[in-house]
């Protein structure tokens, strides 16, 4: 599985995937290219069994330093012509004319995180602003180092958070904190991250790869088929209204999990012995998977 | 724009609205009057371009020691006569005898402040307890001091929490401290207010109206339109079961406010100048808002 | 009102019913038979004026080790030749051959303690891993001592989350940390879980129980009724899309407990002597309960 990318770094060793923003001289700072590339790579890592978890990093000093302003023409790739309606986003949400023209490129690159099948940590190195900050709150964990900044910057710029980050963001720091880092657009540091609990961890900047690959490998030892179960039944079953919905997809995932991973996890434990999960992302998915789309209600 | 106010303050400077519960000799005990007085504030300021943040206080040592129990009759406005049922609420929910008779006045104030396009920080100067604690949850951000007392008093009153507080203080603290404050009715101080995130900041009390307007003078320099943008999606878009609902809010808010002041953000970055916004809430909202009534689910 | 439980014992003293999970031979590991029981102990006190609190603990030295793991045949109580599909659960949601063979043990439980009238606190004495620490999830309140350790091990048994934690964790402690605590599935103690908001407070294991009484009879001295409101108004409440619909449904219980225990409230407050509460859950609930049937949503 090869392929080659021009703002991004694609390692993978010890099943866990580095993937580095590589553009170091412009503070890596986001284009169309980069979120196509980010796309592309998402969901090659969803699909590659021999990738179980996910870090994405910066090369050099920044980790992202917001969308490339100095670009000729409109940044954002928006085409004035058209006067988009809400409509036009539920009834064509997959038309090229739409994704491209329309659709915010960070929320594209959100979205192909959000169905991926793996775990995905943030190594906040640096700067991570306005796109840079936003996409990072669609990854499951982030670690903060010394010279990391974050700013949810876009009421400077005269735009709106994006990146699907006003449904994630309150869901990590609470409503107030989302709030108030996008109504003042204050750029801050690891330590008010850190107690809002926006990074999981501060570190130094020297360990800061050491410790994301250590969080990492804990999760690569892990059912990868639960591991990418967990992380889809934690985002929705969240989101929904009430609890049984939750029990129904938890009782199915129970269910087909136990009579696959969940034998040989119990036989190890019983057996006081490390388990050799065999089910594979790819194919051992349980029957039921993706359920999103059958999901009712019942109280 | 003038109004008189019996039970408020209202008083603009710099572009900060200072709201002053003012009924200082009764703590700031809350009446339908004051009630209505702040509906009617809150909408005032959010259709007035000349207030950009609004800050919340109480004049004298309380902020608002709840509802004012003191007046004859049924303190809560209710007709006793009425069996209302959820029918009646959805059903003839703006009807004046459902308005007056049955909705909860401190629900009707939150819902003013949550269709509030400005920007609203409590400055809890004293005792906010019942309907004084709850009306500070529909704020986006609370700043405390060492006179706050904090009380959600509703079960030792024999009655159940208001102002919309089920739906919003959750979303600050999470909802085991939001049970567990409710369920006891324990009245507690800023530290165990700030633990929980629940208030931003601790300040003390000669500083804290320095404080709220250090906080509300950053997000009078921000893009008018980008703030009221950012409050509505954060707490509408936070709330929808998917992130790709959020994602289509915010690709059109990130389009059209990309062709305003947008325009000014990036020339004014890439120039090193401070930006000189001119979009105003007003006249110059995305077409799309208000866009809930249009909402839409897809995956 | 009488029962025995071989997997549980139930001792009510002034109005606190003390649950304690009580196989201390096995760790308190969860069975089938604790399942029902807990169920039926949960419904019972549900349904019991005398009870007004509710705290669960485990006897000896462990609050819960788990799925007992021990037992012959499938530990997870489920028919293989099943193919259970979403349809089944949405369909038969309630029918035997499903409740026994598809549904998930502890979000049965977990159900059973959603629907619960009485605050719930879980005193986690010792080890709570697997469904011991999930089951605590849908609890309101949790303490911990010096001996208590939390995992979240399903991706190291090759199974998922259950008992409706995917729903309630993330409520608890933010979406991220629900996902690095079951990505991971590390076992971490009390300080971990108090920094994250997962417990309350830590006490020393001598003064646990002590503790969970104290915090119990705070909520016992309040209106029963108040109490059972709050409960479900703010899981239910805060889980839906709108702030209004909250609204309604605190519009109906202010104004029904305003004409029952609400007198005496203010009656008691306003001759500053202590209230003596008469409604009773099992009886004087507000007429409008449960209101979650006929919810509907407006703006």
């Amino acid at each position: 599985m090869s392929h080659t990318y021009s703002t991004l770094d694609w390692s993978v060793s010890d099943h866990i995937l580095t993937l580095t923003l590589n553009r170091p001289e412009q503070m890596n700072a986001f284009t169309v290219e980069m979120c196509n590339e980010l796309i592309h790579a998402f969901d090659r890592a969803s699909a590659d069994d021999d990738v179980r978890a996910i870090i994405v990093t910066g090369a050099g000093k920044a980790f992202c330093a917001g969308m490339d302003l100095s670009r000729e023409g409109n940044v954002f790739g928006l085409d004035e012509s058209q006067q988009p309606t809400l409509s036009d986003l539920n009834e064509r949400f997959s038309d090229k004319d739409i994704v491209e023209g329309v659709r915010d490129t960070g929320g594209r690159v959100a979205l192909a995180i959000f169905r991926c099948t793996k775990p995905v940590i943030a190594a906040i190195n640096g700067a991570a602003v306005g796109i840079g900050a936003t996409m990072t709150c669609a990854m499951d964990i982030r670690l903060a180092c010394e010279h990391t900044r974050i700013g949810f910057v876009f009421g400077k710029v005269g735009i709106v958070p994006e990146a699907c980050s006003t449904w994630f963001l309150p869901r990590i720091v609470g409503i107030s904190t989302a709030l108030e880092w996008s109504m003042t657009a204050d750029i801050f540091k690891a330590d008010v991250a850190k107690e809002a609990g926006f990074v999981s961890k501060v570190v130094s900047a020297d360990t800061l790869m050491q410790e994301a690959r250590a969080l990492a490998s804990k999760m690569v030892e892990r059912s990868a088929v639960s591991v990418a179960m967990i992380r889809q039944m934690m985002y929705r079953n969240s989101a929904l209204d009430h609890p049984a919905d939750a029990h129904k997809v938890e009782s199915l995932g129970m269910f087909y999990t136990s009579l696959n991973d969940g034998k040989e996890g119990v036989a190890s434990f019983l057996e006081k012995r490390p388990a050799d999960f065999k089910a594979r992302v790819s194919k051992d998915m349980p029957p039921v998977y993706p359920w999103w789309d059958k999901q009712e209600s019942s109280d």
